[in-house]
C-alpha cells in the first residue's frame, strides 16, 4: 500500500518538475561569467527561478555557480541545450553539470543496528520533502527490515566481519551497480569502507559521525564527549573519502547536555541531532545544492 | 582619543571599499533581468563580487536584486554609471538604486534610560563591525552621556512627555536635519514618535520591540511574557510605520526561560537578546542588504 | 513482531523502575518543609535520587517539589508509604501525588490526516524514550492506519463534522473509559474538543499548536506568519482548557525562516519543530515533571 | 563618575544579600544526606530559597548539593552557623564551603589586545548581572585601559615576551596578591600561565578558548576552523589547569558558519560567542554554581 502511494507521489513531484533543471559551475573566477550564463540561458529561453553564486576570494580565485530555471518543453530541448552551453562553459573553462530536476536520484542507504537515521529519511520521503528513487537498503544486520519492507524497497543484509568484509564489500558493490545507484547514505553504518569502494563514488557517499567534527573523531564519540565534559554534543554530515572522518562537511549540528547525562543519555538527545544532521545534508545533495572544492563544501542551502 | 581613533577606522575601511558599489533592484518578474544587468555590469567594467535574488513566485510577481560590485576609479564613473543604468532599469519598470560602499550611512541613535542597545551599537561600531557615521545620539534622559561622550559624539536630551512632546519633536527633526541623518535607530528608545515624524523616514527608522512580534504587542511585554508562561522570550527589530509594532520585520530571535524566571529575570535575558537582534538588523541596513516590499522584508543576510 | 517487541522492552522497562517512585508536592512555602520530607523519606529507608524544587517567591508564596526515590520491596511497602506520608502532608496542607515509575501511564493519541506528530511519538516509544502503554490511536480520518497497525495499537476513526460531532465525541469518550486511558494526546488533532470532554481529563490532555503562543492563536497559523513575514517559526505544546490555545504552556521551540519560504515551506519546516516539541512535553508528562499551577507549568526537566 | 555609580549599585546588591548565605557540599553518595542538611537548616532557623543536588549514579558514587538559604541577623550567626554544621559534615566525609552572598568575590580581569570579552564583562557588572569587586585589570597591552579608566579600576600593563614573562609573572602575582584577588578571569589573554601561577588559584582561573573544545585546541582555533571547513564555530569557557585547554569545561556555545566566511568572519562572529560564554560562566562562579570533580564541572545554574 505505502509502496502504491510512493509511486503516486513521486509521479506528482516528477511532473510539477517536469521543466525545471539545474545548471552547477565550478571555474576560476573572472569578470562575464555570469553575464554569459545568464545571457545563454536568456536567448535559450529559460526563466532563472534562482540563481546562487560565491567568489572564494583573490586567494584561491574560484568562482561557483548553481542555477535553478525552467524551460518549456525542457525533454525535448535537453541535449541541445547541453550541447549550446559546452561552448560558453569551455571559455570559462568551466566544470559543470546541468541536471534535469525531474530525474530523482537513485539513494541506496546503508545502515547497521540502530534504525532511527533510516527512519527519518523514510519519513521525509513518504512526506513529500524528500524527492529521490531509494533502490535498495543494505545492512549488515537484519533489524531494519520490518521498517523498510512497508514501502516495498529492496532490503539485502549480510554478515559483515574481518572475514568476510572483502566478500561483503564485492556484494555491495554489485547491488549498487544493479540498482544504478548514484548516491549512497550511510545512515549509521558502523563499517568502515574500503578504499576502494570510496573511490568508486567520489562525493556520492554521504555519512553521518555522532560527534562535532574535528572533535571525537574515531569510534565511541559519546563517551569521549562524556569523558571531556562537554556542555553540547553534536553530529556532522560529510561527504567519505579515504581518510575516515575528514571528508568535506557538509552540515552540523549540536544540542544543549549537562552534568546529568551520562554517555546513554547523550547516545538519546544525539540521536535526534544526527538524523535531522544527516536528513538535510541528503536533502541538499538531492537538490543538487552542495559543490564541493578541496575538502570544502558550498551548500547553496 | 577614542574620536581619533575612530575617525582613523572609519578612513581605513572607506579607503578599503574605495571602488565597490552595491546595486538594488526591485521589480514585476519577467524573462531576462539578470542577463539584462549583468551585461550591463559587464560592459562597463565591473566584476561582481556578490549577487543576490529572489522571485516571489508567480502570486506576487515580483523580483528582487543586490549586486555587489567592484569597478576601478569608482568615483570617476559613478555618475555616468548611473545615468547608463537607467535605461536598462526603466525597460524592466525597475525601482532602483546604486550606492557606493565607502559612503557610510549618517546613523542617528534614540535611546531612553536602558542603555544596552546603544552600548552594543558602539561597541560593534568601534569593533569596525558597523560601517556609519553615528552622527548624534537623542535622548529624553542624561543616564547615557557618559556612553557616548568618549567618542566625540554629540548627545542631546530633551524632556518629552505629554506637554512637550511635539515641541520635543520638533526639536529632534532639526537635529535629524542639521546632522543629515539617514537612519534613525531607536535602541528602546520608550516614546512613540509620532506619525508625521515616521513618515519623513519611511523604511529609515528601525526599531527593536522587546518581545517575539507579533506575541505581545504595546508595552510591558516581558510583565504579559510572565503571565502567559511562555518558554521562549524573544525580540524584534523592524521598520517602524504609522502602525504601532507592525511594520516590516527584519530580524527576531529568542531565548530560553523557566519557571525560575520572573518578569524582572525576563528583562535581563531579553537585554541579551535585544542588543544582538537590533545590530543584526542596523548592520543589514547599512550594508544594504534589505528590501522591503509591502509589510516584509527581503534580507539578503 | 513489533508488538511483540514492544511488550518485551515495556517489561524490561518496567522491571528496571520496579523500586523506584516520585512525590510530587505543592503547598504553600514556609519552613521545613523540605527538611520533613526528606526525614520521612529517610527513616521510611528510601533513597532519594534526584530531587528538584522551586518557590514562586514571597507574591504567590507557593512551594513545589519532585522527589524521584527509591525503596527496597516497593511493592510491598507502596500502600503503607502513601498512608505515613499523609500526616506530613497535611500539617503543611499540601496537594500531592506519589506514584510508582514501574507503571506505565495509559496514553491515547488522536490525530488527524497529518502523521508526523504520532509517527515521532511512535518512534521515540519504540526505541525506548517513551515509557507509555499506548491505548489507542483516535481518528476522524483513515490515514494513519497503516502506522499504528504494524504496533498491533487499536486504531478507531470515526467521522466528525458538525452533524456527527457530539456522537462522535460520546464514542471518543467511551474509548478513553473502555481503554482506561490516563493522558491523552493530540498529535495534530484538527478538530476542538468540547468543554466537557476536557473537564473530564484535567491536566492531563495535551495539545500541539503550531505557531508560537500566544502569537497566531487560532486556525492557520503559517498562513499567518508568513503574512507577518516573521523570521522564526514556531509550535507550542500545552495542556488543553476551555479556552482554545490558552492552556498551560509545557514547551516551545522556533526555528528560522526567510523571505523565501511560501507558507507551505513553513508547514514543512513546522512539522519538524512541531513533532519535537509535543515529544519532549508527553515525555516530561509521562515521567511525572510537569507541575501545573493556575495557567503556568513547573517543569522539573 | 561610573565608579560611584558603581559604588552605590554594588552597595545596594549587597544589602539585598544581607541575610543570604550558600552551602556547597561534594561526598560520597549515601543515605540521608539531604535530610540532615536540610534538617541542620531547619533547626538553625534558615529557610531554603533554592536548593540543587545531583547523584553521579553507582560508578563514581558522589554527590554534590547547593543550597541556598535565608537567615535573619547572618551576620551575627555565621561564624556559629559554620561550626555546628562541620559536625553534619563530618559524619558524611563531606567537602563543603559556606558563603555569604553578600560579600562579592574579589575578581582580576587579564586581557590582551582584543577587548571584547572585558567589554562584556564590565557591561553585565556595571547593569548589575555580575556581583563581583573588580579588583584590577593587568594587560601585556595598553589597549583597553581607556575602557577601564571611567570605571576607576586600577589597569597595570606590562610586557610579556620571553625574556621578561617569569618577571611579567612575579609583578603578576604580586599584584594579585595585593588586590587579594579570589577569581582570576583571562578575558582573551594571550599568554600561557607558568604551571606555577595556575597551582596557586587552583579552579579559580577562568578561562575562554576561541573553540569548541575539544576541537582546535591551541592556537589559531578559526584559522583551523576555517581550513577544515566546519558549518559552526564555537568557544569554550574552563578553568585553568596545567594542562592547555584540558581544564574542566564551565560552559560552551555555537555560532552557524558557511562558506562566504573567511577566517576573519569567522573571528568577528566567534567574538559574539566568546563574550556571551565567558560572561555565563563568570556569572555562575561568582554565584558559587559551579563544583569540580575530577575533570568536570556540576553546574546549578
Amino acid at each position: 500500500m505505502y509502496a502504491q502511494r510512493m509511486h503516486q507521489t513521486l509521479a506528482k513531484e516528477r511532473a510539477s518538475r517536469e521543466n525545471r533543471a539545474r545548471l552547477l559551475i565550478s571555474c576560476p573566477d573572472g569578470p562575464g561569467i555570469i553575464a554569459a550564463v545568464t545571457k545563454y540561458l536568456y536567448e535559450a529561453g529559460a526563466n532563472i527561478v534562482r540563481s546562487d553564486q560565491h567568489s572564494t576570494g583573490p586567494d584561491l580565485g574560484l568562482f561557483f555557480m548553481r542555477i535553478e530555471f525552467e524551460l518549456p518543453d525542457l525533454d525535448y530541448h535537453f541535449t541541445s541545450l547541453q550541447a549550446e552551453f559546452s561552448s560558453v562553459a569551455s571559455s570559462f573553462s568551466m566544470q559543470w553539470e546541468m541536471r534535469r530536476a525531474s530525474i530523482p536520484k537513485r539513494m541506496a542507504i546503508f545502515v547497521s543496528k540502530e534504525p532511527h537515521c533510516l527512519m527519518e529519511l523514510l519519513w521525509q520521503w513518504q512526506a513529500g520533502d524528500l524527492f529521490a528513487d531509494i533502490v535498495g537498503v543494505v545492512s549488515n544486520h537484519e533489524a531494519a527490515l520490518p521498517l523498510v519492507e512497508p514501502y516495498g524497497i529492496p532490503y539485502r543484509s549480510m554478515v559483515v566481519n574481518k572475514d568476510t568484509k572483502s566478500v561483503a564489500e564485492s556484494e555491495q558493490l554489485k547491488l549498487l551497480d544493479d540498482w544504478s545507484a548514484d548516491v549512497v547514505v550511510l545512515a549509521r553504518y558502523m563499517q568502515i569502507l574500503s578504499a576502494d569502494m570510496v573511490s568508486r563514488y567520489p562525493r556520492k557517499i554521504i555519512n553521518i559521525h555522532h560527534s562535532f567534527l574535528p572533535a571525537f573523531i574515531g569510534n565511541n564519540p559519546y563517551r569521549k564527549a562524556y569523558d571531556r565534559g562537554v556542555k553540547l554534543i553534536g553530529a556532522t554530515a560529510h561527504y567519505v573519502t579515504a581518510q575516515l572522518d575528514e571528508g568535506p562537511i557538509i552540515e552540523q549540528d549540536v544540542h544543549r547536555v549537562d552534568h546529568r547525562d551520562e554517555t546513554e543519555d547523550m547516545r538519546r538527545i544525539g540521536r535526534h541531532v544526527e538524523r535531522v544532521v544527516l536528513a538535510r545534508a541528503v536533502k541538499w545533495h538531492l537538490e543538487d545544492k552542495i559543490l564541493v572544492h578541496g575538502n570544502k563544501t558550498v551548500v547553496f542551502a
